[in-house]
């Protein structure tokens, strides 16, 4: 059971008062403070005389009863798709967005190139990582703060948005400055300190699938962002870890189809990462689409021979064309629009 | 390196001369007798040395150097796509075909039904196990024999082609006597003995992954039929087994549009098993016509929660009808033709 | 529910009255068919009327109500350990057995070299594969009945068992000529036709786990060769496939200790599959009789790096007849005993 | 190749002409700059010259060519385990030792009768979460600064030393007032920022095994640890995520073998996570023990099935203790010795 709470509207005592009267009701309570309004989960059997003891007071905006683990996050919470605005810009519900970009920012020339690219192609987004989570720590670990300065600037130029990795509690108040969308990675997709703050922002967050995690694991690392009040959240499929060698992860598309069944959140679909080889990324962006995909993330590099991470998979700048024209032709054959230019 | 001989024109005493020259020459050699062909597989250093040495003898009808461990099955031996042709039928190329069915035969009224139900759609070919591969000795085993002649029956009676999954060596004389494709099974793909006699047989053959197979294991299992001379070979993904539960398996797409670069056989997709979930059926369908599949084995019954196994993965016969007016009207978006009525 | 029929006293006539009688109390049952008893697993709820109703029939032995999926491999239906006796030689209980030979059966020299050094070393028990599942139809096949009398030779000399493997139905009556115990490999767990049929036999057999099985379905492999009245079986952990590629498999000796609580069979380890690596032979070895196994399946080569297939993790026969005997200085603290010579 | 270089003795500036001067001799370098060593991993072809051309340099303290991807971890490195010192205790080299305690710090009382519990039985050091990974935002999240209070206080009455969790680099400081030393979770294995502050920190670290992390990973993970100056690193198997569901993880003991040949660091295992089964506990220890393991890891809890959460999978001090009584009967037998009262 969810109570919703208005938090202007209650005192710290009353909510005291609250989670002692669950208790006496035989429930278990967690209560989590979000910017303008507080979500008690509460567990416990009598869920009726629950609801009836609680619903009447004044602060109380809602009580959900729900089945699943997760809460806000489900379609029993919200039936609804929802949609994730930023600016002028719409993600989920009947639109299929793409984002695409190097996989890390390496420098300003190379990035304004491909920033250009994808302009031209219709791209309306543009990723690239400054925060790199590299295994090797001898290994290329991203350009930092000045990253996103050059991020900035060819997105600016190039009138895109930004989509860009944070790895740490500490580099959220850094990237904000600079980034349309947050994005977690799929190792701190359990990094349980970084879900909070990103939930404490008020920035859209891109939440990657941990490479072994479960589709209800996934689903409860977004509640831990929802419960904190930031409800713009777009999950992504990248792959999870099997036996199988010979493509980098296995997609797993059928997730997608179940997760838009279970959750009203925005589902996107990176085949780069999913596959690990630029020719299967065509192939799976198409099929992202048919299961019901709200959009790709893709990686482009004006020359991936030459990439310091991840050439194998990233697409040329003239192949990424194609794959926007083809998308934008299928679109509506799976009753959603793609907004290009 | 593959030396493929005519086996009319070559004596027993002839073929040990090539493998003893072979030797001779630092090559390991296998010999595979098929019913006209004779394939020599053999693996080496001086493959031009070895090349100019045998193409002048007269029954050497083909030396192919070829890199990879699978060899006949590979693109690098065929480049063109295998057409796999069930009389009038066509599997394969730039077709999208469909084969539908229950999982087990059940009795005669069940299966006729759904027999009607899937001419009616345009279903051309009928699945239905009659051997069946059971988990605990205490289940539903299949019906054997009688369930062949019920598939017979009712696949006459609709103009259906048949398809049906073998166990054993043992049965597929019997088998071949009333269907039109013998089915390998996922529990069986590694179980050589068998693999060895369907590829003695002239019948096609729909060759399902294994369920923890790498997409090179499943290719060497086909390689094992057609070096037997059979190159009616069906590849068939249904799903691997990982962490995930949510869904039976994980059906992994990347595969089939990796499969179709390295392999000149046609490939499938079964997304009831692969998901175990009838209402992701559908969207895993239309996926997998993404992802470059040739066509989709599902399972449909007239009433699935009556179903002997399976029935939360199986269509009703309404459900199906939906899917394959979708699919007809996609088809052509993907380069494939559709044959219904 | 599981009743057991004595074979003799009871007429095929009978038989269908007992099924038709549980499926008049609501039950639905499988009838399997042993050497001397029959077996009837039924599924159902009023298992206590059940009961009443058939106790009294005269040629019911015994009726089991037993609620796990596998029963007669359960510790419900017989909690004391079973003893797999091969002529003097006994496996299970308080002993620890050790099988030991090399991968393949290459010739006749080669064998006798390993199996006199393993006399030498204090085993009992020779392995060697004369039929071999290979991944590539290009691979050495082992030697088929030339390689069964080299074994039965090399054997004999040196007053050894024979284990070896099956891989077909149709090989049965050929092995067990001249081998011990058959064995049915990780690739066959699920080939239920073999499964069925090796349960026919009088032969003790080691059934390996299937390479992605899980527990459950590995007792259930085994259920249905005890459900033909075969109750000789030797479980074996030989490792499972996951995404780790350092080792060959992921050994999974907890996967031992818990089955070890679940039934009554013997259970031992390979750790020459398991790990693919010969130097965690032994620790693997140690590892496993720490868990509670009850043997070891180990592979020796008188000359690793020349072997046919597996060479890298085979021991050599010095390294052998250490572990040997630490393995016999360590089993009196694990309160298991190491018949050697 | 590893550049050693004593850190006072160098300017920044003269770091930076090492740079050039590697760049310029081919090789690509990363610098981590640790307490009092700064570390240049150089990554190219002319290992030779590039040697002789450095080694002369006056602030280079030692220069090691390696070939495996981690280097300061790896035993080409340092041939001779390494010995973790916690004031009196040393855990590695041929010590085994346990680590106990509860899954979560719960309350005072509690902890204390299990601290003393723990004491009694001849363990040394305390383990107990106060801040925990869980999946779900409606979980106990641990007692955060207050546990540590308790968890200070329990291990002080029974001169116990404390290993307790980091998940967030801004909890380090605190806990490392109350800890002797710091534990990196299973799911922040990859966090890479919290890997390179408990670098920076002078703690002892235990470092879990990520549950879908290779051998490798896991290593380069504790690679980032040491290349920040903390040699004080103790690796924990606590099992991997497979198919496999009857135990909660596959303990992948083969890997602590393999390990052990790979690392001089201690290893040790947590066989409560790894099974998730209390009485696996036991036989899972005693085989961590013959794999090679210097220690274990153990979840006690005064009433298991109070527990708030994991209370499957804790032994009871009266089961803890006779555990440890069978540890150190057995210890000796693997070269080990375990250090009780």
């Amino acid at each position: 059971m969810i109570i919703i709470i208005n938090k202007e509207s209650i005192t710290d005592n009353e909510i005291e008062q609250v989670t002692l009267r669950l208790k006496n009701l035989g429930f278990n309570s967690h209560v989590s403070n979000g910017q303008s309004r507080i979500v008690i989960g509460a567990i416990g059997e009598n869920k009726k005389d629950a609801q009836k003891a609680l619903e009447a007071l004044p602060y109380v905006e809602k009580i959900v009863p729900i089945s699943k683990p997760f809460k806000l996050v489900s379609r029993e919470f919200k039936s609804h798709d929802t949609k994730v605005a930023i600016e002028d810009l719409t993600i989920g519900e009947n639109t299929f967005s793409i984002m695409a970009g190097p996989c890390a920012v390496e420098n300003k020339n190379s990035l304004k190139e491909v920033a250009k690219g994808i302009k031209q192609a219709g791209g309306k987004i543009l990723r690239g990582g400054v925060f790199k989570p590299r295994t090797s720590p001898y290994s290329f670990q991203g350009l930092g703060e000045e990253g996103l300065k050059i991020l900035y600037e060819a997105a600016k130029e190039n009138e895109l948005k930004i989509v860009t990795e944070v790895m740490d509690p500490r580099q959220i108040d850094l990237v904000s400055k600079y980034a349309n969308i947050l994005q977690i990675g799929a190792r701190n997709m359990q990094n349980y300190e970084l879900l909070k703050e990103v939930g404490n922002s008020n920035k859209p967050v891109v939440l990657k699938r941990g490479m072994s995690s479960t589709v209800e694991e996934w689903l409860m690392a977004a509640e831990y962002i929802l419960v904190r009040d930031n409800y713009q959240v777009i999950l992504c499929e990248r792959g999870i870890r099997t036996f199988e060698t010979s493509t980098r992860n296995t997609l797993d598309l059928a997730a997608v189809s179940l997760v838009k069944e279970l959750t009203h959140l925005p589902v996107i679909v990176d085949p780069s990462h999913g596959t690990g080889k630029w020719k299967l990324v065509s192939p799976m962006s198409k099929a992202a689409l048919a299961a019901g995909a709200d959009g790709v993330m893709v990686e482009v590099h004006q020359s991936p021979e030459e990439a310091c991470s991840d050439g194998l998979q990233s697409l040329t700048i003239e192949n990424f064309t194609k794959l926007t024209q083809n998308l934008q032709a299928l679109a509506p054959h799976f009753n959603k629009r793609m907004v290009t230019n």
